[in-house]
């Protein structure tokens, strides 16, 4: 593992994206991301276990952000609190990376596969946030029902920010999400 | 479309699940299916595309019940009200159905394909809500997110349904977790 690795796999990461979206995700082969990278296909495999990996390769970085967040939190937090925090806290993975997380969200929403796997993705960061609040202490159902709300807001405010051209962060949008979350639940 | 009908769908689907529970989803074949409910292949493709199809046929009308009841509720109603009451509704779809509905949710969870399609139905489902609460004017994003907060709720109160043994019943575990949904949002 040498200095070189992490611009080898962002290359690989930025030709896989470019060539999803030009010619679609079943029509790229491993053969042609490697070359559009300028490396070889065994890089490639150093790098990713397959073409769909690409895609999904952070799932594990932001669970152990949301779960170390969440471990992280004041003692005397709510539920709902520790959870917002948590999933507030993951904005600064994404800053500066609007784009790109657009680019993937159009290649996952043009494939059924994919879109599997990202439900997939999305309700494992789900049990693991409910894991994390159950070893603070957090009865169920409080810690599933608040962990699926953390969710929800996440793929809502996600929504909202590749979409949005303007200049609101991530964290912000998820902060006003939370924040409508609560107002919708007390009725208003 | 014969009076019989109801029955010999029934009788697959009994068969079908039973099979499922003794033999493990995978190893069970059509043949055998229709062997243990004393009727034809010919019959069970009749009622039903594959194997799949007996675990999910009921999606389309949890979905139609869902939408009406969010599009038949008072216009006076707040978003989170709608969705409470729909998905409150859904609990007389499954009444005395608790056995069934356990044995089915224990196939799913041993086969990661059904677990996906499982994934796959609720998405579809909070889709549904967010369509039929923005035909009711509700805006993007308290549509989207009072839709993910039923389903979460949803999944929740049926977890707790068909794993306890007492009385309580879907429609009051539903209410239960909306009111503790509510609770929590409001940092308690």
């Amino acid at each position: 593992m040498g200095r070189w690795e992490p611009n080898a796999r962002g290359r690989l990461e930025q030709a896989a994206i470019e060539l999803y979206v030009e010619r679609g995700y079943e029509q790229t082969t491993v053969a042609e991301i490697a070359k559009r990278a300028g490396l070889t296909e065994r890089t490639f495999f150093r790098h990713f276990a397959d073409k769909r990996e690409v895609l999904f390769w952070g799932s594990g970085t932001l669970r152990d952000h949301l779960v170390n967040a969440v471990g992280a939190a004041p003692d005397s937090a709510a539920p709902i609190e520790v959870i917002a925090g948590a999933v507030e806290s993951v904005g600064v993975l994404f800053d500066e990376r609007r784009e790109s997380a657009r680019q993937r969200q159009a290649v996952i929403a043009a494939n059924a596969e994919l879109r599997e796997r990202e439900l997939i993705k999305l309700a494992s960061l789900s049990a693991a946030l409910a894991d994390a609040l159950r070893r603070r202490g957090v009865p169920d159902p409080a810690a599933s029902l608040a962990a699926e709300a953390g969710i929800a807001v996440f793929k809502i405010a996600f929504e909202r920010w590749i979409s949005g051209t303007g200049e609101p962060d991530l964290a912000r949008l998820v902060r006003e999400s939370f924040d409508e979350l609560k107002a919708m639940a007390a009725g208003s």
